[in-house]
């Protein structure tokens, strides 16, 4: 049984990020880019006799993340005996979205994916059936979403899952700002991606209507921001039509 | 049995409150101070043949607010199996802090106070024994805590409260900053107050030693704050030495 704690972080990665690690016992070998993450992460599991995966792009990775819609469906069975009818998840890479699409098979729980518009690769790729490159470097305030969907993770998407949604940068600010100023739980604007498909996305409100779409889970799945951001995302936030 | 919903609100109450108080279907009466509020809930508790509980120096209240408290101590002891040594409760008017010092009565739980060291009228009161008045209009961050403690609060405090302890502005943020970025629940300084005492307060940190406290229970009991009021309080979260 390993105790290592090697973490290979970015090192343009928030403060925040960098400052948690640190804190809960990492050493950290900062990396430049993702070739250089590669090649330093290989040589460490090398070293230790490891198995590298992938962050996003590997089986492994799908199943592991689909053990949170496994939770999510228990506990909502468990906990209020009901069930989803249907859940949003994030997509970026599409390890997170692949994995809870399979983890929900044979659930009755219908699948959707919130993407930015500004980073909508895997919209365009569900549309025409082929897995689709970002156009430019996307710029969407949604950082953890800004990766193309993965070659593992797209035909699986195709296959789960019912739609994928776009929003707008200013749509994912004020699901943001509700969350935080009503739910009291900090999460990032990745996060509020999926919210603001419930919210906002006339599509979506469209088929909850057409096949009575009731309970509605979604994975907000991160927290990651410094209190820092915020400043930088004052013009999206202090929208004066931020009521939903 | 009356469905009413009839809310009189400061006037300068925070955007958020009133936009928060208005979606949930309320119908606002605003008032400019004390006497103002006092008349005016006065007038519609008389039309309306209700009875008036002033919000924080009244036995209702503490009756009421010990009830957080009943229920923290029943939860630690169902889903933990466990008790807590100690409990943090942050004190303005001093209702929370009298009824949650009388819930624990006879548990074998220690309560602490926690003060801002600007609105510190607690602290100076149970030192001599008599209740104290603010020296001036306080100017704390944590705006929750500028109450002076209640007459009818102050002698349960004094009764049932082991210790008060006081803490600065720069720990009340950067207690804030921490629960904010690490547990991603969104906290009001006022909540902060408490967690700053525990993470910081070296006469704390001495009877935590000294009595062998393990479980410590902290009341977060607000999170009203617009994500506006993080860049009013930049000059405080972004302090250098904000890690514990």
């Amino acid at each position: 049984m390993h105790e290592v704690k090697l973490i290979c972080q970015p090192a343009n990665s928030s403060e925040l990020k960098i400052e948690a690690t640190k804190s809960y016992g990492a050493e950290i070998t900062f990396v430049q880019n993702a070739a250089d993450r590669l090649s330093k992460c290989t040589e460490i599991a090398r070293n230790l006799g490891a198995t590298l995966i992938p962050p996003f792009d590997h089986r492994n990775i799908i199943l592991g993340q689909g053990t949170v819609m496994y939770e999510f469906l228990n506990q909502i069975k468990e906990e209020y005996q009901t069930k989803l009818d249907a859940v949003i998840i994030p997509v970026g890479g599409g390890g997170l979205l692949a994995g809870c699409s399979t983890a929900c098979m044979n659930s009755g729980t219908v699948v959707f994916g919130a993407e930015p518009a500004l980073a909508d690769d895997c919209f365009r790729g569900k549309q025409c059936g082929i897995r689709q490159k970002l156009q430019r470097t996307p710029t969407t305030i949604a950082d953890g979403l800004r990766t193309e969907v993965g070659e593992v993770n797209f035909p699986i998407i195709q296959k789960r899952v019912e739609a994928i949604f776009t929003v707008t940068e200013q749509q994912i600010a004020m699901a943001m700002k509700i969350v935080i100023e009503r739910l009291k739980v900090v999460i990032e604007p990745s996060a509020a991606v999926a919210v603001a498909v419930a919210l906002f996305h006339e599509d979506f409100k469209k088929v909850v209507e057409r096949d009575g779409i009731k309970n509605v889970g979604i994975v907000l799945e991160g927290g990651n921001i410094d209190t820092g951001s915020y400043e930088k995302m004052m013009p999206w936030i202090h929208l004066k039509d931020s009521s939903p």
